[in-house]
């Protein structure tokens, strides 16, 4: 499936087709020359090397860290001893994977990731379950999205597996920073750059794909606490035809602004719309689920935004469809991946069949939502006024890290040997 | 005007409001503590210091670079003795400016510019005069949308006067790179990036603005080159609501694989078009010009995009606008900012009325175009089999040259002290 995708989207990125390209182009203009040229070294047809755990090499930190007290680790402030990092050449292909002590990259001021935004990211976590094993929750979900990420702004694609073996090796190096304690994990921060230090605007030459690692507390420490969503239409923060599906760093920074401005009306997260229907796709950095009563048949239906190219395509977001195909239409629901719109939720609060609310991510699993502010007035999403979350975000929850967690096996949890 | 347009865009962005937004939302929801609690640092109304150039230091080179023999420049590859470096805190505000050996970035990995895309950029030239005078080309520009651009990804704004004095005492200590030879000029690339090092997703509290320089050669050495487009409608480079006006590096990434794409098919650049109607927007990294005969008069007219929220404000655009209005109006010709689609101008050639299209950018100044594929067939742009440009686009470039190297003496021509 990895391979599938990947190697469909990265037709574009085989050196040695960068090189045929460089044939074709040299003789016209001089822009192509300039942007292309770096990728003339190397001869085609050689043979360009993929990752390779068996040549790891480790170099321990010689100042380990103390560990902080859980109540004190704030999500993505500090990290463990070391750090996994590969590069990346078009000429060779992958070099040997290191983990090294972590340490600041040392980088050019030219390098094209600080100009262009040649940069894509995975979340994902590590757990600890009873017996003491490291766990991950469907690593091959990440690595076959960070391959697709990368492909889409021509960066170099792996072999998934492969990198899945060095994670587990980095984490079980760093093991002692994963906190015991149920609600706690170990975030795991893949991020693929593009290093090449020349200004002209074409395929980076060279990358570095590295991880980090931060232990992170539960997201709603005293349980869950329901957030109130400001509707977005005057940004948009994902297009047909653009990479909003994509896990870009460019699909960040320029929702920052629009989160400040929610912030400054009372809200915590935007909810972006889409088009002039007002179609419901995310929300802040997480999709959204709404679980509501058909109106015509009374029937409880669970929906979320299809993935038609502007929805982040969230394992989170797979694993709550699976698991509400698999356990919640034996109990009577419905569950439907279709566009809907604002109008459909306030309509179904109006009609008295809205359930909930609930938006879904690798940080906080699920988190409730209260309410949303559209078009000057505010729609109440099922949950009462002491309530804080609504009975499928809960069950999603507790099923979810059930199976994080290793008390459910489940073939969706990888245990690192 | 730029303080007019930047503090009505950073509105967001001074650091006292943060703060306010702080202390609005860190009662609610633990997301939102997390990602603001960075910005507690520092008491409301405490002096932000803006950047200050009588607090420069300058710490020379000690091993100078040998010059380039002038046909071995390309573009963005080989860079000056220095760079200029400005760093800035959300408690601070703009910390005193240096100039130092041109060195790497160190940074930590967690750094918010290689996971969110917070970074923009300018592209400026300066020029050496008749006289040996350094000259920059309407820096007020650069600096006006380098504050909107940076505004719009919740990075610091400045007092663009103060950065230009800056950049020019940056510029004539490493004027020996600037090349004499007409055509030749050294290319400024200020950069805007944050740093501050945690994953939450938020305003970065911390960033730094740097400013690079790399001595470059005519576009086109042997004089111009026409190239052909393809028009691109499968992916969408910009949208309403986007950030596509903006100078941002998250503009750039996605842009390369439909530009590999095109380079396949025999083409040097993407003719971005947008929607059902094919409206024509930008090529590649440049704005676009048509000239054309109106269907009904017979009237000359120049074409290109509004500022419509999709386009980039090329300085180039707004000079040769300014250019044509003062200069070819006169003569008979319709200048017009107005959407305009690929039908119109295959129309035109269908009909005889083409004249000629042209891209318009700070590397190239002007880039004419002979043909655009779309859908399926070739759109001939009025030149003829043996001719490189249309007598508009040499027109243009030479107004354009005169005024930069300072030819002709005209207010957008600043002459560094």
């Amino acid at each position: 499936m990895l391979q599938q995708r990947s190697s469909s989207l990265a037709f574009f990125l085989s050196s040695s087709l960068r090189r045929s390209l460089l044939l074709q182009t040299s003789s016209s203009a001089q822009r192509c020359r300039r942007a292309y040229s770096i990728h003339a070294g190397g001869s085609v047809g050689e043979k360009i090397q993929d990752i390779d755990p068996s040549k790891l090499t480790i170099t321990k930190t010689t100042t380990p860290k103390d560990l902080l007290p859980p109540e004190e680790l704030i999500f993505g402030r500090n990290f463990t001893d070391h750090m996994l990092s590969l590069e990346w050449t078009a000429s060779q292909g992958w070099l040997p994977p290191r983990i090294t002590p972590y340490q600041n990259l040392s980088l050019d001021p030219a390098t094209c990731v600080f100009h262009y935004a040649f940069e894509c990211f995975e979340g994902m976590k590590a757990y600890k379950d009873k017996d003491g094993h490291i766990r991950l929750f469907r690593p091959d979900m990440n690595m076959a999205r960070l391959n697709k990420s990368s492909a889409r702004i021509a960066l170099p694609t792996f072999d998934g597996n492969a990198l899945i073996d060095l994670i587990g090796k980095f984490v079980k190096l760093d093991q002692r920073f994963i906190p015991e304690t149920r609600g706690y994990s170990l975030y795991l921060r893949p991020t693929l750059i593009g290093t090449q230090r020349t200004l002209g605007v074409g395929p980076p030459a060279s990358a570095l794909l590295y991880v980090i690692a931060s232990p992170v507390g539960p997201y709603y420490p005293t349980g869950f606490k329901a957030v109130s969503l400001e509707a977005t239409d005057y940004a948009v923060r994902a297009w047909p035809g653009g990479v909003g599906d994509k896990k870009l760093g460019a699909n960040y920074a320029p929702c920052i602004l629009p989160q400040l401005q929610a912030a400054s009306r009372g809200f915590h997260q935007n909810l972006w719309l889409f088009g002039e229907e007002d179609f419901v796709t995310e929300v802040g950095t997480m999709n959204l689920f709404a679980a509501m009563k058909n109106k015509e048949t009374g029937q409880k239906e669970l929906l979320t935004a299809p993935l038609d190219g502007t929805i982040l395509e969230g394992v989170t977001r797979d694993s709550i469809l699976a698991l509400a195909r698999e356990r919640l239409e034996p109990k009577g629901w419905k569950v439907l991946e279709r566009k809907f719109t604002m109008k459909e939720i306030a309509d179904a609060t109006d009609e008295g069949r809205m359930l909930e609310v609930f938006g879904a991510g690798t940080a906080a699993v699920v988190s409730p939502v209260r309410k949303i502010s559209w078009k000057g007035r505010m729609v109440e999403c099922g949950l009462s006024e002491n309530q804080e979350a609504g009975p499928i975000a809960q069950q999603m929850k507790d099923w979810m890290e059930g199976i994080q967690y290793g008390d459910e096996e489940h073939p969706w949890s990888y245990k690192v040997l």
